[in-house]
């Protein structure tokens, strides 16, 4: 039997694995951590890490908060009222060289008195510069984890993450996408502890993965013009964390901790009306294959 | 009697005169201006300004739009299904120079053709750095316009822009606000030609007064630590306007133009966590203002 307290514990362990990774990664800069208290129960630790060798800026947020669950919670979930337990830990970090990609990832579970309960998560990559042969790269790896746990895994999560990551106001996605699950309970096709294992596994998938993607790409030479696309991709970022992320809008509707929850925003974005995009450029590339979202596993 | 054309005209030409006070006040850049129509009915003209003397980045959109009134919108208002009509001017200017402050203007009108109509619209600013005397002449400036028109105008739209203009996750209002109004139809204390006159004295008073805060503040030093912080203040407009702008959001839920809506992002815009501000600088000052959100005209 699968206790709230076990995860709770195996989630910060993988918050402190992450950590660990990303800092022998970076070579540079270490994290930050901010232990906070949350007013109605519980609290968080925000680790964060600026101006690194390889990370501009980037945070790895581990909470576990409980209590009345807020009125708004349950009539957007179709709950009846009830106390909630949420603990979770959630990534995202954007790199100073614009031919590494931000990467976002995120595992949480949520229990209610009432009974329910379920796990939900994702990973997914938004390379400034899409890299054809990375892009299969990490799909592949996200596919081996979804893979060990049950084969339905990445054909439906899959697509989830192209639905949730879709920024309908310009036609493209954030990214390259990943996977993105939600509500994952007594229904899905594992057990508890297999769910609890699969969102572990994603959670060593992004201590493997990134550093990978660092040690590609970070001693990459870049120009002015490479960094001005990287501010504007970071741009669309912002708008999609602001306008659409139900993370970030369900933190800041609940009073959540406002740096915590917009830690998620790069360093220094930018806004151009019409940024003009040379014909045939890489940026041109880049936009195409965001707008077409080709399936990477076979492109 | 007052016809839609009428109003659409005259808010042409306001647009134009303020693109004019602007240009001439830059010294420099001129505005682009580009010619859109919408599907389903109407369309606009968005002039846009970058890299002047003076303005970094601004936009000064008109919209004449009419068709089918979506049904989110029927929605929103409660209105029954008919055609609508709206037509618009909104101005937003980010200067280089973090002395001189941003502004936003908008003034808007609209009608159904189940006979409702209405006016909306505003002025409000936003100094990265607030000078409590330049913060009483903004609102003086205003508050004149407004009483020229009806006593309860200014002490009913300051509060309203104070409630609008307020970001509850920051716990600070977005600038020094201003005024703001929406609805204002056949049970205005005042008549519908006066109504449109008191828009239209918004649009010369935004043409005066701008340029009259870009000579006071354009030609001061500044260093790269205060550009440091315009960044970061950019970054909380930003906040304000993706998540809690209506205009935006309307558009954006509606497939406007996004080009055209987005205009009011800034060129450059930061976001550190937990930004230090030192005890007692002028950040600092800003801050506490923001927080408090004093009277500007007894202050």
């Amino acid at each position: 039997m699968i206790t709230r307290d076990t995860i709770e514990n195996s989630f910060k362990d993988i918050q402190q694995h992450i950590c660990i990774a990303l800092e022998q990664a970076d070579g540079k800069a270490t994290f930050q951590s901010d232990h906070w208290k949350r007013e109605g129960g519980g609290g968080g630790i925000t680790k964060i890490m600026q101006e690194g060798n390889i990370i501009a800026k980037g945070g790895v947020n581990f909470s576990a908060v409980y209590g009345p669950t807020p009125s708004s919670i349950l009539k957007a979930l179709g709950l009846e009222p009830a106390d909630f337990y949420a603990t979770g830990v959630s990534i995202v970090m954007h790199p100073i060289n614009p031919w590494v990609p931000i990467i976002h990832m995120n595992i949480r579970y949520f229990e209610m008195t009432s009974g329910v309960w379920w796990f939900g998560g994702g990973i997914d990559l938004t390379p400034h510069y899409i890299d054809a042969k990375q892009a299969h790269y990490f799909h592949t790896e996200v596919k081996k984890v979804c893979d060990a746990y049950h084969s339905s895994f990445y054909p439906c999560f899959k697509p989830w993450a192209d639905q949730y990551f879709h920024i309908p106001h310009r036609k493209e996605t954030r990214g390259i996408g990943g996977i993105f699950f939600d509500r994952l309970g007594k229904d899905a096709a594992i057990s508890k502890e297999r769910l609890l294992a699969f969102t572990l596994e994603i959670g060593k998938l992004m201590a493997r993965v990134y550093p990978q993607l660092m040690e590609w790409n970070s001693t990459l030479p870049y120009t002015e013009s490479e960094l001005r696309w990287q501010r504007l991709r970071r741009g669309r970022y912002v708008e999609f964390n602001l306008v659409y992320d139900k993370g970030t809008k369900f933190g800041l509707d609940t009073n959540g901790r406002t740096e915590s929850i917009l830690m998620s925003l790069p360093p220094l974005a930018a806004w151009e009306y019409e940024a003009p995009v040379a014909e045939g450029s890489p940026e041109q590339q880049t936009l195409e294959w965001l707008q077409q979202n080709p399936d990477w596993l076979t492109l």
